[in-house]
């Protein structure tokens, strides 16, 4: 997402340290240790954005912690500032430059990953880039244990063709697919929680949804 | 499909025994023969229909042989007809009983699978009917040669939701995924050939397709 350059991004976030994590390769291995209940799962969002999705299921699931990760100072302030407004305890927002998600977490201390709207890198010379290509993968599984369940939607049809054809070739085993998350399956629209984009973009398309899990 | 009872069709398909075939467990492993060229691939799609596809195959890839089953002696018998004022020289239409397709065809005879606009059968006690249900899978699997391919396209969306999610659970290989195929990709519609079906309801929504191997 392109957005505005926020001057008061990265003080704000500085004056909340206790949900905004400026330096977080200092935590590798000790995310537990951040959260009221350490002992808590942690689910990982990849490119939370204004964190509308991460805090609703925080909201919704007060037994998980969650942590969201996002490249832009920007956004990643407003979801700070919905986390202290909203006084959720297990909740991590953490600013990163891009680089291996699996520099920031040991093997196994996330427990499940979400990845929503992602970037749809429609060029096919930037396939790499799409956080559902093969490279990815890789990495995640690095910070997962085995078995672990990965959840996507999008409302990009390329991307979502591509990530099935990605997901199948790495052996990930699908649990579910839904085409049109807001028509249909009413227990699927029940557990879902919009992200800001979604609510926006919901009745102009559908929007697709995948759960599937890595290999055991 | 239901249609009405034409009384025309099995007079007709007997007397065309050049295309009819009906009591195809008399040729298992003895397909090649029925063909002009017995050396070509033969490839088979499941409920064949009035044969539009099938047909428009056969004119577009006279290097392959191609079969037809389908369960109606009603809607057979107008494939058999096209197939007559076409002269195709690589087409068998064979009228089944809707018993087990692995009880046709030796294993390798058939080179490659088709999928068209299959019975959704949308009550969830009737998975096991739907064309890609694990048992289907597991007949397809022996009269196909390992790593053999599978295109299967639907309008329902139901139908492909579960066919995404059970094909990947028998350890198909995606090799694409369409999920609008009238809209979109310019190779996959010049390479596509639609069905009677098709023709008339691809203005009604999206038409999903996929192509998928078998395990090697």
């Amino acid at each position: 997402m392109r957005i505005r350059k926020k001057k008061w991004a990265m003080p704000y976030m500085q004056d909340h340290p206790e949900y905004a994590v400026l330096e977080p390769s200092q935590y590798v291995g000790k995310w537990a240790d951040r959260f009221a209940n350490p002992k808590a799962p942690i689910h990982l969002e990849i490119g939370s954005g204004k964190g509308q999705f991460i805090i609703g299921m925080a909201q919704k699931h007060p037994d998980v912690n969650y942590i969201g990760i996002d490249m832009e100072d920007s956004v990643l302030a407003m979801a700070v500032k919905k986390a202290v407004e909203a006084g959720v305890k297990n909740v991590q927002l953490l600013l990163t430059n891009g680089g291996d998600v699996a520099d920031l977490f040991k093997q196994g201390e996330i427990q499940k990953l979400y990845l929503n709207f992602s970037d749809p890198w429609p060029k096919k010379r930037h396939a790499k880039r799409r956080l559902t290509s093969s490279q990815f993968l890789t990495s995640y599984q690095r910070i997962l244990p085995a078995g672990a369940s990965l959840e996507f939607k999008t409302d990009n049809r390329g991307l979502f063709e591509y990530s099935l054809v990605s997901l199948n070739n790495f052996g990930l085993h699908f649990e579910s697919v839904n085409l049109d998350l807001h028509h249909g399956n009413e227990e699927d629209l029940a557990a879902n929680v919009e992200t800001e984009y979604e609510e926006k973009f919901k009745e102009k398309g559908p929007i697709y949804k995948i759960r599937a899990r890595f290999p055991d």
